[in-house]
C-alpha cells in the first residue's frame, strides 16, 4: 500500500476518527485513501481556521486528537490562530500538513514554504516526514505526543511522495507518555495551606475542573473551606446543579484584583498564575497581592486527578460527584436584553447536558457567575485570545459529542473571522444553536482603549464600528444553509430558543442587544 | 508625541497613506495617533486574510506599500497566506504588527506568541521595534525596505509600550535602495539571443510587463522576432488593444510543456525559470526541453526597465507604447456559458482602464489568451497558490485605482476564505464587480487528483463539493451590504454586468456554471 493508506490505518487503529479537512493537490492521495480504509470522518470545511479551531474544540471534549488536514505552508498558516487558543487550552490536536514533493522542492514552486518554521510557533511537536517506510510510525509518534502528559499540538508534515509512493506498511500505535504522579511534598504542602480555610485558593485547571478531578476539589473544598477559582480563560469546565461551586478570575483587571484581593496563599492545580491579558502603562501584570504566596500542587503535565484524589484522601473525605440538589428555579426573563435577563433565560432554558462555548467577550463578560443554578453541562471559552474561535469550537465540539446541544454565545464582531463554519455545521446537520450577541462593533476595544490610555478617538469609533453597512446575519446563515431569526426582546429569545432545541442540526439566533 | 504618533508621522512622510486594518488592544494609540495626524486612510477589514491581500493588490496597481494593522501574532498569522502570495508578486507591503508591552511580555499572557519566528517566514525585512526612541526610525526603515530594489515585505513589531511612551519624534524617510544596473555582458548576450528570432523567448516578469518596460520589450520583438512570455502567474501585466502581445507559460504541465517546445533559448527578464505548480509521481519539476538554453537578462532586483530600454537601444529600435488599432471588434456571448462564451463577453464589455483580478482558476484556465482585444486594461493573477487572495486583492487594488473599475474573476471555492472582503468593499463604496463564477466544488482538484495518480474517489467527491448545502451567493453578498444578482445565461450575464458597471460601488454577479 501506499504512504497515505498506511498513515490512514495507523491513525485510525490509534482513534483517531475525526478529520477536518480542507486539502489541496498535495493531500489527494491521503484522501483517495479514505475510500478504501473506514473508520475514519472526513469532515470538509472552508477555511482552515474553521479546521483547527474544530480540532480545538474536539479535543477539549474528546480528550483524543481529531486530525486537521491542511495544504502546504498557507494553509497551516490560515489555521495558526485557533492552534494558538488550542495550544493555551492544551487541547490534543493532530496537524496532517500536506507539503510538494522532495524532488519538487529544490524547484521552489509558488507553494514553497517554510511550514516547520511556521508549525513550531503552535506546536509542541513538529516532524516532517522522511520516506514511506517512515510515515506510519511517524503518525503513531505524532498521536502518542498529542496525547501525551498535559496534551498538545503534533504537526506532521507530509512531502506527497512519501503518500503516493508504494511498499508501505501501517504502524503500531505507541502508548502516549504517562503523566508523572507529583510528589508528596506538594501533597503535604496542600494540606498545611488548604488547613487555613477562605484566605487559601485552589486554582484550578486542566483535568481538575471535570470529571474525578472536580469530584475531588469539590469535597477538598467543602472539607476544609479552602475556596475553588479558575483562570480568567476556561479550556473546560463542568458547571450547574449538583457541581463544585468555582469562581472565575475575572477579565477586567480591576474587577480581577478586587477577586485576588482576599487571596492570601494560591495553590495552582494545572493552573498558572493570573495574569492580565494586557498590561497598560501602569505596567501591572498581575491581580495579585504583592505578599501573595504560590505553590504547585500539580503542575499541567503531571497527574493532577492523582493529586486531587491523593490530597482528599489525606484530608480524609470522598470526592463529591455531580448530585441532585434543589435550586430555586428562575423562570426565564423578559423584557429588555441586558446581560442579566439574557443569563436568567439561559440559566433557565438551557438543556442538560449542553456543551456552552463561550465567545461572547464584552456582553458576556458576566454571564458565568450566574450558571451556576443551570442544568449541568460544560462551559467552553476562548483561552488564548484570537477571536474567531466560538464557532470553530461549537462545530467540533458537537462532532466529539453527538446528542448534546452545543450552544455558542458569540460576540458578532469575533463571529465575522470564522463565519464558514455554519457552512459545516449544515452539512454534518450538527446541533449548535449559535447566538450571535449583535452589538455591530467590536465593543471591546472601545474599553481597552481607554484602560490603556489612547484617547476617546473617532478614528477609533469609526473603525471599531460594524454598523456601516451593517451585518445582515439571517441572510448570513442562511447564505451557509442554517436557518436563523432574530430576537430583541428575551420573550422573542425565549421563544427562538426553544424552537432551537427542538429542531435538530444547526440554528442561529441574531440576539440584538 | 508619543511613539504611535511619531511612527505615522513618518510613515505619512514617506508616502505611506493607506492602511488595512483589524486592530486589537495592543494598536489602540496608533489608531488614536490618526485622530491626530491627516494623511492615513484606515481602512476597516473583518478579518486579516483581508488586510494582507488587499495590501497586496494596493502594492501590484500603487507600487507603494499600503500598511496592515494587525493584532499580535495570530492576527499576523491569519494574514500569511496572503502576504505569501505577495511574496511570490514582489508586492511592497508594511506590516504593523502589534504586541504586549516589554515589560508584560515575560508574564506570558494568553496571546504571547513568536511574532517575530511567524513574520520571517514571508518577509525580506523584520524587526522588533525596541523603544519609543527608535520606532520612528524603524518606522522609515521599513518603508525603505518594502520599496527597495525587487521590493519586499517589510514586518515591524510594535510593542504597545513603545507606542504609549512620550519623548519620541518623527524620522526622517530613507531614500531605497535603488535597483542596479545590470551588466553589459548581459545586454550583449541578449543582442546575440534575441537574433535568433522566434526559438528564443523573453520571458517577462515585474516591471517588465506594463509601462516602460513593457513598451521596450514589444519593440524588441517586432524588431527581432524573439516571443514574449511571461510566467504562470502574473502578479500584474497590462493588456488590451495596443499593447505588445505576451503568452503565458499555461498552468496545466501538459500544455506548459507544448507551450515550452519551441522554445530553444530562454532570456529571463525579471522572471523565473517556469516550474510547475505541483510535481506528479514522475517527478517531473519544470515543462522546458532538456536542451533548453536559459540565461538572465535582468534579476528581479535588477533595474528591468533600463536593461530592456538598453537592450532596445542595442537593437536601434523604439519603445511601443500603446497606441490605437483597430481590431475586429466581437459582440458579447450570447447563449450558454462556457469558458469561450465567457471571455468573448467580457473581452466585449470590459470598460478602458478597468483592472481585472484573476482567481478564477480552473473555469479561468483558458480566459487570459482571448483578453488581447479588450479595451487597454491590468490583469492581475493569484500568484503563491494560496486561494482566498481574489477578492482582497480586489479590494486594494479599488483604493489604489480609485476611478477605476475592478473586475474579480472569482472562483466559488476560493471566494470562501476571504468572503469577508464584500463587507469592506461596501463600506468603502469601492468600485469592484465580483462576478464568481460557481461551479459550487473545489473543480481544480478533481482534475489535479487525476494528475498526481490518485485514484477517482469518492471520499473526495464529496469532500470536496460545495453543493451540501449549496451556498447562497445573492444572500452572501447581501449581508454584507453588496448588491448581487445572478446569471445563468451570457444574455443575463451581459445585463447584469453593464449594470454593475454604471452603478457606484460593489457589485456581486453569480454566474451559475
Amino acid at each position: 500500500m501506499n504512504g497515505a493508506e498506511a498513515l490512514l490505518r495507523t491513525l485510525c487503529a490509534a482513534g483517531v476518527d475525526s478529520c477536518f479537512s480542507n486539502p489541496g493537490t498535495s493531500e489527494m492521495h491521503f484522501v483517495a485513501a479514505m475510500d478504501r480504509v473506514a473508520g475514519m470522518r472526513g469532515i470538509p470545511v472552508l477555511a482552515e481556521g474553521v479546521a483547527t479551531g474544530a480540532a480545538d474544540g474536539y479535543g477539549r471534549m474528546a480528550r483524543k486528537p481529531a486530525a486537521t488536514l491542511l495544504h502546504c505552508g498557507p494553509g497551516l498558516a490560515n489555521g495558526i490562530a485557533n492552534l494558538h487558543n488550542a495550544r493555551r487550552a492544551r487541547s490534543p490536536v493532530l496537524n496532517l500538513i500536506g507539503d510538494l514533493s522532495h524532488t519538487h522542492r529544490p524547484a521552489d514552486p509558488p507553494l514553497a514554504s517554510d511550514i516547520e518554521s511556521l508549525a513550531r510557533v503552535v506546536s509542541s511537536w513538529t516532524r516532517v516526514a522522511r520516506d514511506v517506510h517512515a510515515v506510519a510510525g511517524d503518525g503513531a509518534a505524532a498521536v502518542a505526543a498529542a496525547m501525551g502528559a498535559g496534551k498538545g499540538i503534533a504537526s506532521l508534515v507530509l512531502p506527497s511522495d512519501v503518500c503516493w509512493t508504494e511498499g508501505a506498511q501501517p504502524a503500531v500505535p505507541q502508548v502516549a507518555a504517562p503523566a508523572s504522579a507529583v510528589p508528596s511534598s506538594a501533597i503535604a504542602r496542600a494540606v498545611e495551606w488548604t488547613a487555613l480555610g477562605a484566605q487559601t485558593v485552589l486554582l484550578l485547571g486542566g483535568e481538575a475542573l471535570y470529571g474525578e478531578g472536580l469530584a475531588f476539589a469539590g469535597a477538598i473544598a467543602r472539607r476544609t473551606g479552602a475556596r475553588l477559582m479558575a483562570e480568567s480563560a476556561i479550556a473546560r469546565i463542568e458547571r450547574g446543579r449538583g457541581r463544585p461551586a468555582v469562581a472565575r478570575v475575572p477579565y477586567a483587571p480591576a474587577a480581577a484584583i478586587e477577586a485576588m484581593a482576599s487571596v492570601g496563599k494560591l495553590l495552582l492545580v494545572g493552573a498558572r498564575r493570573p495574569v492580565f491579558s494586557f498590561a497598560g502603562p501602569d505596567g501591572r501584570s498581575r491581580p495579585e497581592r504583592t505578599d501573595l504566596e504560590v505553590a504547585v500542587l500539580a503542575h499541567a503535565e503531571e497527574d493532577i486527578p492523582d493529586a486531587l484524589a491523593r490530597l482528599a484522601a489525606a484530608l480524609g473525605c470522598a470526592p463529591s460527584p455531580p448530585h441532585a440538589v434543589s435550586v430555586e428555579r428562575v423562570p426565564p426573563a423578559t423584557g429588555a436584553v441586558t446581560p442579566a435577563s439574557f443569563v436568567q433565560s439561559l440559566a433557565a432554558l438551557l438543556p442538560e447536558a449542553a456543551i456552552v462555548v463561550d465567545e461572547s467577550v464584552s456582553f458576556g463578560r458576566d454571564l458565568f457567575p450566574h450558571m451556576g443554578g443551570a442544568a449541568p453541562h460544560d462551559w467552553l471559552q476562548l483561552t488564548g485570545g484570537a477571536i474567531g474561535s466560538g464557532m470553530p469550537m461549537a462545530t467540533g465540539a458537537a462532532v466529539a459529542c453527538p446528542g448534546r446541544r452545543v450552544v455558542n454565545l458569540q460576540a458578532d464582531g469575533s463571529a465575522l473571522y470564522t463565519v464558514q463554519s455554519l457552512w459545516t455545521q449544515a452539512r454534518e446537520g450538527l446541533d449548535v444553536t449559535t447566538v450571535i450577541l449583535s452589538n455591530r462593533r467590536y465593543a471591546i476595544l472601545f474599553d481597552e482603549m481607554r484602560r490603556v490610555g489612547a484617547a476617546a478617538s473617532r478614528t477609533a469609533s469609526d473603525l471599531l464600528s460594524l454598523e456601516r453597512p451593517e451585518i445582515d446575519w439571517l441572510r448570513m446563515a442562511r447564505a451557509f444553509g442554517v436557518e436563523a431569526e432574530r430576537a430583541d426582546t428575551m420573550a422573542a429569545f425565549n421563544a427562538a430558543f426553544g424552537r432551537s432545541l427542538r429542531a435538530r442540526g444547526p440554528r442561529l439566533i441574531e440576539l440584538v442587544l
